[in-house]
């Protein structure tokens, strides 16, 4: 996979992707990522990238004419001939795991990362392939969306993670919240180990992650259950935790 | 406001905290940002951080220890007596901009960050106070969450922002989308600017502005509209866009 981000600010950029996953995917070249200054495609002499909205109102607007030669310079060194070009925008389709998915099936991705001001509505109408936004919180720019993006999309890539299971059995990829984990001392001061996991009984400790797993989804986020699909086993769990917890069961 | 990072991948902060508002708001001293290794807070000779999970499994889960005097060290060291202690986790609350307005008027935030790893639930149970999940995807770590949560935060402070219009009128803020915006050249390469934004109508300009904020969102985010609610100018155009659109209206 080939990925180019455009920004104002490729220094944001260097520790995160020289660091961890995304260095090594690099290493393994299952990815190479390149960092752009779309400044530097500026046509005015100052080398201007954004100017006065139409209309007014308070802040700047990113003009069209750098992030558009910009894109068009990036389409014509890439190998296929139509690379999705990711804006970043509070206004952009809520990112999410299959969105990662999809993405990490394609051979090269564009990014547009804009910086306190808006975008020219043109950009976003005629070069922009997916908006997308991280969240619902508004962040200073597009650039730590564009990491994000990036890092989920690299570590589903193929070869890139070590243990092929870790990605399956991840939160967000089976459609439940992950188990309580414990590690060594069973007993750090004074607080303790469920006796299930040390047991020894793998039958009855996979029984424990399963409810775990499904109740701390039941309890925390419900939003994630179709509560019409559920399994006979999680029906009883949600029963048992709401009479336990008199939970009113009409 | 002071903030203390944990995490085993210091040097991934550096880009983000040294540039742009982040970097302003340290200067300006609205903002005290410290990343630790908390590694360093090992007992172990090996200073390992990480064990295997009781009950078996893939993937190693961070011991109690290391985390647990790190934390302690940063308490000691606290002007106030509770600092929220904030873990980054798929498992957590979705972050919004609310919990990012929340988080603003705290004194001390202290972020954890794992790796790959679990967390050994002694840690969530004893000494964290909010688990943050910043979306429904998956990330190699807790960093690039603990960055996102920084800026978000940290943009919301007195003085941080020099044009307080701007934390206002950003989407996730006024529950409605921004309206598109455009600046010059009024025709880039055959692509125009709407007539209304050159018109000089102030309250055309102001009517037409609103109008796109609430279709955009009405057409993007319908989610985040409350559509009992609806101002009647508001009915009105969601009316028209539906006539328009030939939606039906029953």
């Amino acid at each position: 996979m080939k990925i180019d981000v455009l920004t104002l600010f490729p220094e944001m950029f260097t520790g995160v992707l020289g660091s961890s996953i995304l260095k090594k995917a690099q290493e393994k070249q299952a990815v190479t990522i390149h960092v752009t200054n779309f400044r530097t495609f500026s046509d005015n002499k100052h080398q201007t990238v954004d100017d006065y909205p139409y209309g007014g109102g308070a802040g700047m607007v990113l003009k069209p004419q750098p992030i558009f030669d910009a894109v068009s310079h990036l389409k014509r060194q890439s190998t296929i001939s139509n690379p999705r070009v990711i804006l970043l925008c509070p206004q952009g389709e809520v990112f999410n795991q299959k969105k990662a998915e999809t993405l990490s099936k394609e051979e090269h991705l564009i990014f547009i990362c804009g910086h306190y001001e808006g975008y020219d509505e043109r950009i976003r109408t005629h070069i922009v392939t997916d908006e997308i936004s991280i969240g619902d919180y508004v962040l200073t720019g597009g650039e730590l969306g564009a990491m994000v993006v990036i890092d989920s999309v690299v570590r589903l890539l193929e070869k890139v993670l070590g243990n092929h299971v870790s990605a399956k059995e991840d939160s967000h990829t089976t459609g439940r919240l992950e188990y309580p984990q414990y590690t060594r001392p069973a007993d750090f001061r004074g607080m303790k180990v469920p006796d299930v996991l040390l047991s020894g009984n793998h039958q009855m400790i996979e029984e424990w992650r399963k409810m775990q797993s499904f109740l701390r989804t039941y309890t925390r986020r419900p939003d994630l259950l179709d509560l019409s699909c559920l399994t006979e086993e999680e029906q009883y769990w949600m029963k048992k935790f709401k009479l336990e917890n008199g939970i009113d069961m009409t």
